[in-house]
């Protein structure tokens, strides 16, 4: 399953981009048992409010999320991001729907 | 590439399902070079403003998803849409970040 965290446009991009991709990053990698963090830009809004940026942290199952969210390194990680995204961030498990 | 879907929590939840599961996806699928649609709920919120669903819409490339944009199909999908999702909806393009 998926950690899902959405991004609202920052102020200032490119300052983002070096605080999220230079420090936010790394320190998310750390997280046990995260197996990979796939970060996509919203390129063109066709309806609705745009966000700027998508991060789908994948995790195994819910169990090793749940301990995942109560490790040091997500604690870390959380406090980077309020240095340099607050109020900018919605974080969301998701589950997908089996098709039909 | 992918075009993401965002819905927020609709009034009735119910009636949002069956208008979707049962008449929307069925639309989009008809949409041509569209390879795969995967439908997830957002089952917690753990920071920010919650949504409810989320569809990811795959498309082979970027000429495909423009060409995609201006068929019957997507018109008729869109116009379903409106008639239970109206206000709801974010659609939006997004490329992944290759990882550096």
């Amino acid at each position: 399953m998926r950690m899902i965290a959405l991004y609202k446009m920052p102020p200032d991009p490119a300052a983002f981009d070096r605080a999220y991709f230079g420090t936010h990053l790394p320190l998310l990698a750390k997280v046990p048992g995260l197996e990979r963090t796939v970060v996509s830009r919203f390129t063109r809004t066709v309806m609705g409010e745009g966000l700027y940026l998508m991060a789908e942290m994948f995790f195994p199952d819910l169990a090793t999320l749940k301990t995942a969210l109560k490790t040091p390194q997500m604690g870390e990680a959380g406090q980077n991001l309020a240095t340099f995204a607050d109020g900018l961030t919605t974080l969301m498990w998701a589950e997908e729907v089996e098709p039909s």
